[in-house]
């Protein structure tokens, strides 16, 4: 299966373009033969073969060798697709929207441009990794933590770019957000904030600058590529104690929700903490093989017995406690009370977790911002490794989390999969993550997966939830979800997409956000 | 001196476009007359009488009637210059940058839409004042506390689209903002974030929705006109107690913000607290005729016994405490330990206070949401009630705190005013706000206060310091500090601009941001 060319581009046109973007980068830097392309979705979602293919890739190493080919691409019409480090593997990984796009792969770029221990900040380049930043601030013994993500491999700026989460206090990742810079699609640089006045020393400390606060618009986008982002890091805290709490049935997800949403909202519960489903939990160490030797989901049934085996609930929350002890101990007795009513709770510390302690030792290191990749272990749960999120954001309401967890779970199970889902604790939200893992190199479990996914984003519209993020193969069903006084806000979008970009060449089809030549196709 | 008509419209279209905005909102609702029109800047800053004087007021019931108004100033190019409630004092009041602007007057728009005591949060209209909102809590008796900048009167939305700020917890407006609802210069309507998705249930919980996220480009901006907008309120707190240090010598302030920067950002203190010089402190409760005959700024004798009269020091740092007593002492405990390094720190709860109560009282009800005009008191320093607020960021050093102090003190000083400043703490930042109160009505102080303005924007910049908001007089002035590589943050401001507002209706000149039309006059 051939990869096509970008729409209107010729076999001549695109061969030019990237012969100049060679003299730009370094032949070495350009990857063209189909077979090395390494931008594929790992985890394709479907069985279009033709789907999602990169034509190429560019690997630039430098702020003005991006302006450079934003300006080839300019001149020849090559869509780009620019990608951080491309491991926003459930996702779509580094692969594009629109095939025959030329991937822009950030990874070269990966200086860490400063890290301030007394203001607690970092200012980076896409290719920095989680295991990049934390590794320079050990090496340097700054008393600063990152806040991870469950894999550490990506990108720190692309994370949150894409409005990932992580699960210390500071997991709102762009929340911690401060200062950019930005090669629009028109090839102007632009600094945003206190970086737009020269000498500034303020630039990782002030978001807003003067004027209107314009960052939020590159996060999410195809507005531009960023070159540099500044990251607020959190001071390493005077103590810290992460904790676990087991709820055994099912049905009490509607109790610990509506326990939760107060102790969240008035920050008893400092972090991003997640309830998550067993088999999610139970996947971090154990396969599915170990219980059963079907690949049918796991019937009630078998789930006691692993809750036993693994000295896990039906959910389990995991939490911890950042500060001075006092400070621990006030907020820990305000928390176990809270819990406590729930019928069969069991409450564990590190250190009442003797038999099966991997687990709170991985949330527990996930917690305070050290980078890891064991989270993945739950790609060996079925075997054949593929995964997607499904991500629909809720109230923290007991009635909406035990309606969102009966919609998936039922959804997924009928079409075989098993429900392994996650209820993150934002500010005032939850994010409700399932990971459906399938055998990507099946096609009916990917005929399966792409069919009940579809299914469930327009389910879940019909309730008021929307995702918040998605893999790019549904990035317009669920910005068509976001059609509220006839998609007035997709309308404005493209408006500024226009702007910014006039001929069209970043990232089409980003969050659903088509250039005008690619609308006019009928795809908007 | 008669009012200008806006750039390129005769009296017969202005005068046709108000009778057809008459049609849409009552006759009673467009105010022509020129001495009956209330939107003027009510402390204007220069001697120019035909600067930033609207031609009429509009004032809209309803989104559909702004919409209304956004269409017939489309047709007729008329410029609208939208205010919420105007009580922006310190900043121009509700008085346009272009003269022959017609006000948008949303203060009729003022419906409280809701209140969620479990989320903790608010929906409003522009025209609801922080006195509204918090009387709308009392009497339902929710266990909620809003965030108040100092004067109450001001609207909820307004300020957290200028960037304001208040004392709390909550003290960062723009970052609690949750939401909006939009009239874009084109007229069309938006709802961003979750509010994009129909029936949802989380447009007040969750900020980012998917794709772009967009609501802060119409913070300081001029691309659209808020007509609702959710805030995040804070859960009433276990325990509260204010507290106010006091520093004898006027260099003690590099020691100071010195020891304010890690317990700042390691959330040892939790709110937007405030260290206030002498005698912005001093006018709250007394007037300068008390110590002096003179005009001429206090000198330092007199500042001594001002000090010994009010019980104040040379800096005032008040903060607060919030939560359960056991985490308010613990953190009372670090912060107490840290400024008893300052010779002669003086340390106070209110009941340290009984001679001298009044100050502390003030700011411990501002410090817990409590609205009120208070603040205003400085107005009366001097006489001629005018002020006008001078705001660079600074980071969080004393060696920054000390240069700034002295840069302005030393300038205001030398044109005749007293230096009545302070320096609120942000997550990573110090606003520096020096409050320069003088006769509005004495031509020659309004000469020397514009020039000296002029001077501090100019000598700040020069040492890399930008505002972070400004009066209608110095947005250009401000907005041409920010112009690193040949204003590209201003160029795609503009693009921006002219996308979603093509024929520059709305606001000409916000934030310096002009429209095209306007800017081919060499406006930038």
């Amino acid at each position: 299966m051939s990869t096509p060319l970008p729409p209107g581009v010729s076999a001549e046109q695109m061969n030019e373009a990237l012969a100049r973007m060679r003299k730009v980068v370094g032949k070495e830097w350009v990857f063209v033969e189909q077979d090395k392309v390494p931008y594929h979705d790992p985890y394709p979602v479907n069985n279009d073969a033709s789907a999602n293919k990169a034509w190429a890739g560019v690997a630039p190493a430098s702020t003005e060798q991006v302006q450079a080919i934003v300006q080839i691409a300019n001149e020849f019409s090559i869509p780009l697709w620019p990608v951080s480090r491309g491991k926003n593997f459930a996702y779509g990984g580094a692969a594009p929207v629109l095939s025959g796009s030329v991937v822009v792969d950030m990874s070269r770029m990966n200086r860490i441009l400063e890290v301030n221990e007394d203001f607690g900040y970092a200012l980076v380049e896409p290719g920095v990794s989680y295991f990049d930043l934390y590794n320079y601030i050990q090496e340097k013994g700054l008393k600063l933590w990152i806040d991870v993500p469950d894999p550490g491999w990506g990108s720190v700026m692309g994370n949150a770019l894409d409005h990932g989460i992580g699960y210390t206090p500071y997991g709102d990742h762009f929340a911690m957000q401060c200062g950019m810079e930005v090669v629009l699609g028109n090839g102007e640089l632009v600094r945003t904030g206190m970086g737009a006045l020269p000498g500034n020393n303020t630039w990782q400390l002030f978001k807003y600058g003067f004027g209107p606060y314009v960052d939020g618009i590159f996060s999410q986008s195809n507005f531009g590529i960023v070159t540099k982002m500044g990251i607020w890091l959190m001071p390493e805290p005077a103590g810290y104690r992460p904790y676990m709490i087991t709820f055994e049935r099912e049905e009490d997800i509607e109790e610990v929700v509506e326990i939760l949403r107060p102790l969240r909202v008035g920050q008893v519960i400092q972090n991003g903490a997640t309830v998550r489903s067993l088999l999610l939990d139970a996947a971090i160490t154990e396969s599915k093989s170990k219980y059963t030797k079907s690949r049918e989901p796991i019937p009630d049934s078998l789930s006691r017995k692993i809750m036993a085996d693994q000295e896990i609930g039906m959910w389990n929350f995991c939490g911890a406690l950042y500060g001075p002890p006092p400070v621990m101990d006030t907020l820990w007795t305000a928390i176990r009370d809270s819990f406590a009513k729930v019928k069969g709770a069991k409450f564990y510390f590190e250190e009442d977790r003797k038999r099966r302690p991997d687990i709170l030792i991985h949330r527990g290191e996930t917690m305070k911002g050290i980078p890891k990749l064991t989270e993945f272990n739950f790609l060996n749960w079925n075997g054949g490794g593929g995964h997607v999120g499904f991500s629909p954001v809720s109230p923290i309401t007991g009635k909406d989390a035990i309606k969102q967890y009966y919609m998936i779970k039922d959804r997924v199970r009928e079409y075989g999969f098993d429900y392994m889902g996650l209820m993150a604790i934002g500010w005032r939200d939850l994010h409700h993550v399932t990971v459906i893992v399938y055998d990507k190199n099946d096609p009916d479990e990917r005929r399966r997966m792409n069919e009940v996914f579809r299914i469930m984003v327009k389910e879940a519209a019909a309730e008021g939830y929307g995702e918040y993020r998605t893999h790019i193969q549904y990035m317009d069903d669920i910005a068509g979800t976001y059609n509220w006084n006839d998609n007035a806000l997709m309308k404005m979008n493209q408006s500024i997409k226009d702007a910014l970009d006039p001929n069209g060449i970043l990232a089409p089809g980003k969050s659903g956000i088509w250039p005008k030549h690619l609308r006019e196709d009928g795809k908007s």
